[in-house]
C-alpha cells in the first residue's frame, strides 16, 4: 500500500469514479443533503427535535461543500447561500445548545454532590459548608438562566421559522435539488476536479492539528486547560475537521451512493465536540457566578462546577490527542 | 535471574550476609538511625527546617524498624517506643505541614488567577466575575488561617522540644546507639531471621495495592477522586508503602553499610505524599469556605480551588498507578 503524499488526516482521499464529472458528483451529493433537509424542515417546526437535528446536520454538509469546492461554483451565489445557512442553523440551534448546556451543568453538579460524603452527627453536620445545599441552590440558578435563554432561544427559532428570510433560505436549498450554479471548471472529470479542493482542507487541518499543544495534551493532568485563553485554536480544529469530513463524504459517496463513515475522524471529531460543549458549560458556571446577591455555598459550588467542566475540556484534548495519534499511526 | 515468589513490589528481598546475626544488623541500622536521630535533635530545636525533616524521616526508620521486626524484640518496649516517636514527629510536623498546604495552595491560587484572561473594555470589566479579586481574597483568607495554624503549631514544638515526654523519647533513642533489647529470636542468623518479617510487610503492601481501584487510576480523567470518602485507602498504602521500604533498607544495608535507595518505591511512594498533600489542601480550601461572613468571589475561587486540588488527588492516583506497572513489569 503507498502512502498519499497528501496528508488528510488518516484517510487518503478516496478516488471516484473516473467516468462521473465533477458537476454531476456533486449534483448528487447536494441533491441528497438537500432532500434531507427539505425533509426535516417539515416537521421541525413542530418541536421535532430529532427534525431540527437532521436539519442541522444536512445545513452543515451543504455549507461545508459550497466552501470547499467553491471554486467549481458560482463563487457569489456560494457564499451568500453560506452565509444564509449559519444564520439558520446558529438560530435553530441555540435552543438545542442551552438545553444540552443545562443537561450537562445539572448532571456535573449530581456527580459533585453525590460524592460529598455527609459527616455523622449534629455538630459536624452544622460546621459542614453544607455543599449538598450550594449545589442544590446552584442547579436551581442555572435551571433559571439557561431556561430562559432557552426559551428566549425557542421564540427567535419560531420567528426565524416564519420569516421571509427564512423561505428564501428554503427556496435557495429547494434549488440545489434540481440544478446548481456550476462555474465552467465543474465540467471536468470529479476524478481530477475535485481531489485538489479535498486535499486542500486536509491540509488545513493538518496544519491547524499540527498547531495545536498535542505533545502536552497527551500527558494527562496537564492542567493546561485552567484558562479559555487558548480554546479558540481547538474550536478551529473542529470546523476544519467537519469541512475534511464533508469533503471525504462526497468523494467517497461516488462508489455506492452512500458516504463512508470515517471512525477515526469521528471519534476524534466527537472529542472536540465534547470540548466545545464542557466549554461553553464552564463559561455559563462562571456567568451564573457574577448573579448579584446570590448565597457564598451557591457560588462555591459554581466555583467547583467550573473547574470540573476545565477539568472536562482537558479530558477532551487529551481524547482528541489519543484519537488522532490513532488515525496518523494507522493511515494507509 | 529467579524470581522470588513473594511479591515485594517489585523488589526481592535481599538476603542479607549469612554470617551476620540478626541482632547485629539491626543494631547497626538503628545506630545509624539514632545517631541521625540525635544529630538533628541538636539543630532542629533552631528552627533548622533541615534538621526537623532528617529528625522526622530517622524517627520514621527507627519507628518502622521496630513495627516489622517486632517479634525479635522486646514487644512492649517496641510499642511504647513507637507510639512516642509518632508522638514527635506528629508534633515536629505539623508546622512543616502547614507551611506546605500554604505553599500549595497559594501556587494553586496563582495558577488559577493567572489562567483567567482580562476581557478588554470598561464595560466588560464591570461584568467580569473579578476572579484575580476572587483569588486574592481567597489566597488572604487561607494566609490568615494556615498562618494562625502554623503558629500555634510552632508553639506546640517549642513546648515539646522542652518537655520531660521528650527528653524521654531522647533517651530512648540514645539507648539504640547502644544498646537494643531483643528478644531471644534475634539471635539466629540476620539471613533465617529477619527475611520472613519483610516479606510479611511486602505481601500487606500488595494485598493493600491489589485492593486499590488501579484499573480506574490507569485511565486518565476518570473523575474517581472527587470525593474524599475513599482516601483512606491510598492513605493507608502510602505508610505500607514506607514500611516496606524501610524493611528492604534494614536488609538491603547489610551488603555495604549504606541502604539501597529503590528508585521505582521511591518514584510510588512520592506520587501518594502528592496524594496526600493534595488531599489536605482540598480539604483546607473547602474548611476556609465555611469561614462565616466570606464575599460570593471568595467561596467561588474556594470552589474553584478545592476542585483544582481534588483534580491532583486524582493525578496523583494516576501516577502511582503509573508507578507501580512500571515496578511490577520490570520485577527481576
Amino acid at each position: 500500500m503507498t502512502v498519499s503524499p497528501t496528508f488528510t488526516g488518516g484517510s487518503a482521499v478516496p478516488r471516484p469514479d473516473p467516468k462521473v464529472t465533477a458537476d454531476q458528483l456533486l449534483s448528487r451529493y447536494l441533491h441528497d443533503q438537500a432532500a434531507e433537509f427539505l425533509r426535516s424542515l417539515r416537521t421541525c417546526s413542530d418541536g421535532d427535535e430529532e427534525a431540527a437535528r437532521a436539519l442541522r446536520r444536512s445545513s452543515r454538509r451543504i455549507s461545508g461543500t459550497l466552501h470547499t469546492f467553491r471554486a467549481l461554483l458560482d463563487a457569489g451565489w456560494a457564499d451568500q447561500l453560506r452565509s444564509e445557512l449559519a444564520w439558520l442553523s446558529g438560530t435553530l440551534g441555540c435552543e438545542h445548545a442551552y438545553a444540552g448546556r443545562l443537561e450537562r451543568l445539572l448532571e456535573a453538579l449530581g456527580r459533585l454532590a453525590e460524592s460529598t460524603p455527609a459527616l455523622p452527627g449534629p455538630r459536624a453536620e452544622a460546621l459542614r459548608p453544607t455543599p449538598a445545599v450550594g449545589a442544590a441552590r446552584a442547579g436551581a440558578l442555572l435551571d433559571r438562566q439557561l431556561t430562559l435563554a432557552r426559551t428566549r432561544a425557542h421564540s427567535a427559532a419560531l420567528q426565524a421559522l416564519g420569516s421571509s428570510r427564512f423561505h428564501a433560505v428554503a427556496d435557495a436549498v429547494a434549488l440545489l435539488a434540481s440544478e446548481v450554479p456550476f462555474g465552467p471548471a465543474a465540467a471536468g472529470y470529479a476524478g481530477s476536479a475535485l481531489p485538489p479542493a479535498a486535499e486542500t482542507a486536509g491540509r488545513k487541518l493538518a496544519e491547524a492539528v499540527a498547531a495545536l499543544p498535542l505533545h502536552r495534551a497527551a500527558h494527562p493532568y496537564n492542567a493546561e486547560a485552567l484558562s479559555d485563553a487558548l480554546d479558540a485554536p481547538w474550536h478551529q480544529v473542529r470546523l476544519l475537521l467537519r469541512l475534511h469530513r464533508y469533503a471525504q463524504e462526497v468523494l467517497g459517496a461516488a462508489d455506492d451512493g452512500r458516504p463512508a463513515l470515517d471512525l477515526k475522524l469521528f471519534g476524534a471529531g466527537q472529542a472536540l465536540d465534547h470540548h466545545r460543549e464542557a466549554a461553553e458549560a464552564a463559561a455559563a458556571a462562571a456567568a451564573a457566578a457574577r448573579t448579584p446577591r446570590i448565597a457564598t455555598a451557591t457560588a462555591y459550588a459554581l466555583g467547583v462546577l467550573h473547574a470540573d467542566q476545565r477539568h472536562e475540556v482537558e479530558a477532551a484534548r487529551y481524547a482528541f490527542q489519543q484519537s488522532w495519534q490513532r488515525t496518523a499511526v494507522t493511515a494507509p
